[in-house]
């Protein structure tokens, strides 16, 4: 047996022994069992979470694909700033740090203290033209992001996004990914209705066609955003630190295709939060044999679907380390 | 408009501001909303959480219907005294207050400080061939329960079980509330195979054919158990004291059943934590109109549902009075 194997197995064992009929805790089970491995150990920790919050613009907003103006992201950073998105009131209210990172808003650099400042532009240019962003930007940004995912001594990680306009972007990236038709991958995003629907899934065909086959950082580069690739980067850098990576919603799950494809091994390390109700999330799912923890009806982002799992990790971890025996207890098993 | 519709009609309006698309945040909103309305404020208080449970033994163990032997009802109260069950653990993970109550474990009191003593008897007798227990124990089982269940200062209770057999007596309850076939609400419990499930449909096809219609406490002091019952009492004494009812899988949902059908206002206090895997639980929920949070593959009991739910009201809360609104934060809405 490999390393892998034999601690599985001794990971197997001790959560079956546990006062509880085998298999009873169903998903938990699972999930402290990944915990374990992915910290290679069979007491892991999970006192710890982070949630970084990548922020940017998209050239594409120009085209009218999303129901917000772009002067949106920049607001809502400052709304991050100050405490006071959902993403601020769910890490405070589970036990998450929460971290803001300026991926490339549109506009000025804010030169603010309390925001991270990884800009690599001021926004994406349209997709629909040409290329989002040239090769080295997306190198910059998926190593900046590698950087800040392997930092600090979290447990577990979790990624969100801020970007209007950035369903459109996810659905395109996971289109040349997988080859899933982008009738499929379009949705509504924070709410349009069918003709704006029907103008955004027209606008992603004519920008995909601009292309053919691409490799897993060139898709990035032609149609993914700043912040996406940055997470990208983030969730390979926190798998390499033996980090449980918490993917969020639609747009988290087309940065963890993209980092899957860039680096397989990443995908072991990955837990996914929450089925979200933007269409298309269930087909990136099932590319990366998926099954999210958590099914809310969310459509936000912001990771806050992310936020909601982490208490179930801890469970888990503390599942594997404080409970019972059937012999510590002095309880008598299943006949 | 009466109170509550304009109570209602101002939470929606208040969810609504936040920095969020509406509707984004899906099942938190509208757990949000009852937690306002079951507190009459919009600025309710989630803070403090308990898990109760409530220990009691089955007549009907003796008929070979669970996988388990009688003893183990005992032995696990000491497993959750010296804080080593998945429901301690749990408990202790998401921050929730737990207590246990001996409702009637088969043999003498335990006489253990730490552990509360409101037994009815020393286990139910076997409904295969007579009522499990007497009206009068039944109304001292409810009674005991509604003043443990209003007791205290708790935002939310959660209320688990422990009791070899307890499965067999919630699908025969169930049936008798519902009318629904025992082919449908008869499972396996804590693990039995194809032969022992069988053995356990007929024996409970025999029990139900002992009586016709019943009222609800009259089905509950024929088929239930007194953890069963003080768990129904307790769940209508926490709503009447507008507290939140956290209810958790199979056994609790029949408890929740027979709560609604004496006290109905009951329900609208009601959240359903988790769908378990037990058959007939799917049936049971429907008969309530309930739609739980979760669905993580539990089948243990004890209330482990509802402590990972717990986490999510408190977010929940959170959101409605923490949350920023779209003026408050200077961001623009929705074209």
């Amino acid at each position: 047996m490999t390393d892998t194997e034999t601690l599985a197995a001794e990971l197997k064992r001790r959560i079956d022994i546990k006062t509880k009929p085998p298999g009873s805790l169903g998903r938990i089970e699972a999930l402290a069992a990944q915990i374990g491995l992915v910290q290679g150990s069979t007491a892991p920790r999970m006192a710890r979470c982070q949630l970084t919050i990548f922020a940017a613009d998209h050239g594409v907003a120009t085209e009218g694909v999303s129901l917000f103006p772009q002067e949106v992201t920049r607001q809502m950073v400052l709304n991050f700033l100050s405490g006071g998105a959902a993403a601020n009131v769910f890490a405070r209210s589970v036990g998450a740090d929460l971290r803001v990172v300026d991926a490339g808003v549109a506009g000025a650099s804010f030169g603010l203290a309390g925001l991270i400042d990884r800009r690599i532009g001021a926004g994406t240019a349209s997709f629909l033209t040409g290329p989002a962003m040239t090769a080295e930007q997306c190198d910059r940004a998926l190593s900046e992001g590698r950087a800040l995912g392997a930092d600090g001594d979290w447990d577990a990680v979790a990624f969100g996004e801020m970007g209007i306009a950035n369903t459109a972007s996810a659905a395109a990236l996971g289109h040349k990914l997988t080859g899933i038709g982008l009738d499929v991958l379009t949705g509504r995003g924070t709410g349009l209705d069918d003709t704006g629907l029907s103008h955004k899934r027209a606008v992603l065909e004519r920008a995909a066609a601009r292309t053919g086959d691409l490799a897993p950082a060139a898709a990035l580069a032609e149609y993914g955003g700043f912040e996406i690739a940055m997470m990208a980067g983030a969730m390979i850098g926190a798998a390499a630190a033996r980090r449980i990576v918490i993917v969020d919603g639609f747009i988290a799950t087309a940065a963890a295709l993209a980092a899957c494809r860039i680096a397989p091994e990443t995908r072991a390390a990955m837990v996914f939060a929450h089925k979200s109700e933007e269409q298309g999330h269930r087909a990136l799912l099932e590319a990366l044999g998926a099954e999210p923890l958590l099914s809310l009806g969310l459509r936000l982002g912001e990771g806050t679907g992310a936020l909601l799992a982490w208490p179930l990790l801890r469970a888990a971890a503390a599942m594997l380390t404080e409970m019972a025996s059937f012999e510590d207890a002095g309880v008598t098993g299943p006949a």
